[in-house]
């Protein structure tokens, strides 16, 4: 067995351990990577080297060596000039509205590898707020007024973002939030709840290409209407009628429940919280109006609650037995989506 | 193959990669693997688990995530304490002799990994000196007096020491001594010679052992009395008459450039030196009287002197043709060993 | 003598030392007397409270306490975005200009207080050019190219800025431009010349209101002219003729040299470098045609150079001999305006 | 006024100043005063410029520049090297000796001023103890056991030193105790008492020239006793009868209190916590056996309380009123002294 190991590890992995020797290495075979990653789809026979990377980067980027640090407007102009370039899930336009964001009601979090001090592997950003946000848009805005940060009950991560290509598929999310949650809760003891403001970036296309075939949860007007959107404006979609929004919330909370590659969600979103332990609390209408927003979800937003104590137990559930944590009011309108199918 | 690469990684090194994840989770791997490796002998299974461990030690504690450190008398006391009791080629006698060697005439650097700030991987000690040390003595005295550095023309590495138990078999000796090198030749321009005085650790048992039978190098009077030696005080050894000296000299010439297992010497420090690419200059009597110096090599020391532009060939020749390479003088005192056949 | 001394120390200076104390206690006593300061013209009486303010801040930022930092984009972005504000001479018009004088043919230095870390005292923006810049508006440009640092020849210091209304009168530019001479000799030994590019704000005033009666340096053609510019364009200005410019260039030459309040120059500028040891070595035409430059000085600029070696000896001809050390070329310029009277 | 204070400012303060801009500058004038102090003896003309000397390191080193360390075994090895040889009061005995010192249940202090980042200004040791220490030999012992942080419920000061000689008069103790207290508040919740453990020099000193004339306190057959005892042994004077132990403990009880020189104590330590705001709790007889302590004040030594909330009330009755603020046992103790004259 021994023998097997040894002789299967390619060249390739010591060819790399020493480019890593030369100044800036390890910038230059992350970037490698990334470039690599884009080429693998006309070139398949490269994935033998991905493989051999992502091998060697499991290794190097172990969360065991990342550091934590907090972002905030005494950081680097050249650290912060990235978190603009980088930031992939609300744009951030310029050094006011980044300034916005690392106010004093906002954290900031990014890990960083000792070899890279200035560039960030991932990075988080979080509003402390009074209640349990359903709306992102006020979040974003620069003139938002800020909250005095002792008087925050709870917290929300509204953005998470992976930055480099070239470390795709070595994980980092899920060690970040557990131990900004733990920094937070020492900074703030009277904050109890964590939760995020998610998208769902994949809901409008599944309603578009499944849902009425498939499930039928959505009455043909409804489909029409929502097919009619096109890109569809916050003007257009505030008009919707109530009826034709419940009949969407009901579908959205189908979606995000049940809907599934094999066994695990198709909402990628929703993947990767589930899969840290987190429960799915909360579905919001209009909560993100911008194009994006609409464009992919209908401007349906999702709340994700972190509670420490049960995010091992709730992974070891979704792992295993591939069930979607939700609260009973989810549930609720997952089951109703069924029950009452439009039409009917 | 890659199915199979992927088939044989254990799942022990992934287990490996979660216990990093802990605090302080690197340091008890490696302690770990002290450990291990002290059992090894008797309990030849679990030498799998070595084997994995140290697969991941050599990507963690890859040469380009180390750092360079300069160790003086300004170095936490915590670190300090460390060498002292790391030291293993010549030990260090408390806080006092300890001062002696972080004077301005002397150089210590270490090698330190991110995620281990207190604790050195290796360490190295550096003589700054007017001529190329041929006894060991004056330099470890503590109270031997301070040259000024500025006026050194050479630099002495009289003792290196791989401080980790743990992380036997990764290698960073060759890396940490071009490294201080370039860091010396910056600091000091007018150093022109890097040179190490080296003990010569098997050359007495090889004399006890193999010289007279296999070789003849040593007229039987000669092997009789060394073999009387028992553990030889430095003032027999200096009685030592002209001609017996200089048969031991030849015989230790002889010793370093031919005595061999398979294609590599005998000797590990010859061993480690010539891989790296230094060239062995010359032969030093009664340089370390101590009696570790005295058991070991009758008191000889050796001199490789390190060219950073020709490291890299010497490497080469080294690793390829199993060459030793000698000074001329070295090489005469080689050649003499087998002609003047003592007694003939 | 002693007890006269310790008589007369008002009982506030002890006061303003308690008060240092409280956290941030420094702060608060710059801005109180930054706004102290402002009221003394209608409240004279507050002068006391000044005078002793003024002798604690002598004492508390001596320059042997402050600390030189190189400014560059990896700094905070707070520090940053308070150069942003403070810049008095050039304005910065935002974060994509700042980042232009930050790039590698830039340097950007200020003096911190070990007790104010996030607000620096003073800073200096130096360009490295091929030659001493004869004009401003392509340093400033955003989008001037960049010029390898390796092959700068000259260091032109454009811009100094004194950032602290409440340590007006404590100074510290001689220190900051000596020690950054020093450190730019060391990082670029190729650069030769150390000039300034400065403007010259009381020359167009002291045209307005001088030149003719007292002097009569300028014909009453250029006096009409000029008077007529008002706030003058680039465009009219460019459009000047040939002769009524080297006549307001020669008057230029004049009024640095020779326009005197007692036995200091008259020009606020021309006093700060002169009595650090500078010397006048050029005047140039059309040098800032910003409204700016044009409403002080007709656009004129001048370079000062600063030369090590001679600063002190300067400094003390200028200090007790009042002359003012001008190039070859300046003071015949200044001559000539007196001989060439215009209209005769 | 204005003009008196300009005029009476010597012109060596600006000649200071001016040294404090070269390398070290403040480093050559401290231990200038250091030296000009141990001459004032015999050239009291020089104290004009001790005067001015003083006037200056008082603004300079204002406790609102100070930087207040934690020192531990992750110090650097030169400063920990300074305070085995400043420590005035426990004499540390070599690394060994020291390294106790900062073991988990010590806790080591020091003021650095930003300029002299290796040489501390003052430094504390502090014990974190089970109860109120009594005796100061367990605490100093390099083999006393450590005891668990977390239980301690004490901090006992048991030695504090002012390392620079060039800054006699310039005051840092006070603020130093009040900011570790501060710091061991927040890092040890369950501490509630702050007290030091102090020596009494002057006792032994007052009972043999003023005892028995001015206030009768001891028996003839005490005083001859005591005075007698030489270098008094520990073992000598732990022979001491019940009553003459008494004896003696009533008239130290009556000397911290009552003792003074004009309107201070006479004991200079004190004086110095009583000034702080703390009040004298405790005496301790056999606390100090050491030769220094049974020489100083036949081995007796106090325990000083401070209580954050009443140290500006204490001051303000110690400054103002001139009384010595102790506990009820020590008024007692006191009272005693003169009411059971010895001998009536």
């Amino acid at each position: 067995m021994l023998h097997l190991q040894a002789m299967v590890e390619p060249p390739r992995q010591e060819l790399f351990r020493r480019l890593n020797l030369a100044p800036e290495g390890i910038a230059a075979l992350v970037s490698m990577r990334g470039e690599l990653l884009s080429t693998l789809g006309g070139r398949p026979e490269r994935r033998v080297i991905d493989v051999d990377l992502m091998h060697l980067f499991r290794s190097w980027f172990n969360g065991g060596f990342l550091l934590l640090q907090r972002i905030d407007w005494r950081t680097s102009a050249s650290v912060l000039e990235r978190l603009i370039q980088y930031e992939a899930v609300h744009q951030i336009d310029g050094w006011r509205d980044l300034r916005r964001r690392l106010e004093a009601d906002r954290r900031c979090y990014a890990f960083f590898h000792p070899a890279l001090p200035d560039d960030p592997l991932i990075f988080i950003e979080v509003a402390l707020t009074r209640d349990m946000s359903a709306t992102i848009q006020p979040l974003l805005s620069a003139d938002s007024p800020v909250l005095p940060a002792a008087s925050a009950k709870c917290a929300v991560f509204y953005s998470i973002t992976n930055c480099q290509k070239g470390l795709r598929g070595v994980s980092f999310g899920h060690l970040l939030i557990k131990q900004v949650i733990e920094d937070l809760k020492r900074d703030f003891p009277r904050i109890r709840t964590f939760a995020t403001l998610s998208p769902i970036p994949g809901f409008r296309k599944w309603v578009e290409t499944t849902a009425d075939s498939a499930t039928g949860l959505l009455s043909s007007e409804t489909l029409a209407y929502v097919t009619s959107l096109g890109s569809v404006s916050s003007a257009a979609a505030a008009k919707m009628s109530r009826e034709r929004r419940d009949e969407l919330t009901r579908a959205c909370a189908y979606y995000l429940v049940h809907a599934k590659h094999g066994s695990t969600p198709i909402d990628p979103v929703a993947r990767f919280h589930l899969a840290n332990g987190a429960r799915l609390e909360r579905l919001n209408c209009l909560a993100d109006t911008s194009e994006n927003g609409m464009t992919g979800a209908f401007g349906f937003m999702a709340n994700y609650v972190y509670r420490l104590p049960e995010l091992d137990r709730n992974h070891e559930i979704f792992a295993n037995d591939h069930r979607v944590l939700s609260s009973q009011r989810i549930e609720r309108l997952a089951r109703q989506a069924v029950l009452v199918r439009p039409g009917q």
